[in-house]
């Protein structure tokens, strides 16, 4: 287990943070979609076609999953995460193709304590994914909770 | 491919629908957190003890992607779907442990044609999911897209 550097203190409204980049292939696209979202236009080319988008496309909770991987990877691992209670807005902006570079930006939106608990605090956030192009395929925003380094007084 | 049944006409607010259940494994619950939510409390005992829920708990990336598939298996291959801009609200209400029996409920609460497409149509769900014991472990709300049977005049 990581040593833990950010507790709840740390987070300030306004925080920027660039949480990597990832590059599913078509196998893994695929892969995610037979398990979890078989709908045929993110497994068959042809089904695809016809689709919205005209060709094969992620899952997007396969999108979500791996923006939730970037941050645990990159971020969460060296904080004090409690997890999170949900979220208040989950997008998918544009279509994830096999291939494509998705980059996870993070934005801090506020803080506050938590009420029932001295020891945890909560912040919300924005998470956006663009790819390469610099289209924003997922927009999600919604509450983290943090355990603090100093439990309220 | 299977004959689609269902079309956005076939849509009707307060419509429900019972989509089954899922049990996921202990197995199951470790691997899909090792690939997307790493966190030490969705994979080992020893670091789910100290964690607000006190055992060893699933990723909500897996309880989502599980109630997808659910949709996905037991309706929307009937279906005309095509896919979802997104959810207005997502709530991990109660955590879910490996062996858990989770089902999963949909309520259509409006429908709407898509301006923009004569050949769509819009649906806006709340799906629900609740474990053995009745406690309600996740909520989404959010829109839905149907082909429709007939093009809008």
């Amino acid at each position: 287990m990581t040593k833990i550097k950010y507790y709840w203190e740390d987070f300030a409204e306004g925080q920027v943070r660039d949480l990597g980049t990832v590059t599913p292939t078509r196998e893994e696209t695929i892969a995610f979609a037979r398990q979890f979202d078989p709908q045929p236009f993110h497994l068959d080319d042809e089904a695809a076609k016809a689709s919205v988008f005209g060709t094969l496309s992620a899952s997007g909770w396969h999108t979500c999953a791996m923006a939730m991987r970037l941050m645990v990877t990159n971020f969460l691992h060296e904080t004090s995460s409690l997890g999170s209670p949900g979220l208040e807005s989950l997008k998918c902006l544009n279509p994830l193709f096999p291939g494509d570079t998705l980059r996870l930006q993070n934005i801090v939106l506020e803080t506050k304590p938590l009420c029932k608990r001295a020891d945890v605090g909560m912040t919300r956030n924005l998470w956006e994914m663009f790819n390469q192009h610099g289209d924003k395929v997922l927009h999600m925003e919604g509450w983290s909770m943090f355990r603090r380094r100093t439990p309220a007084a």
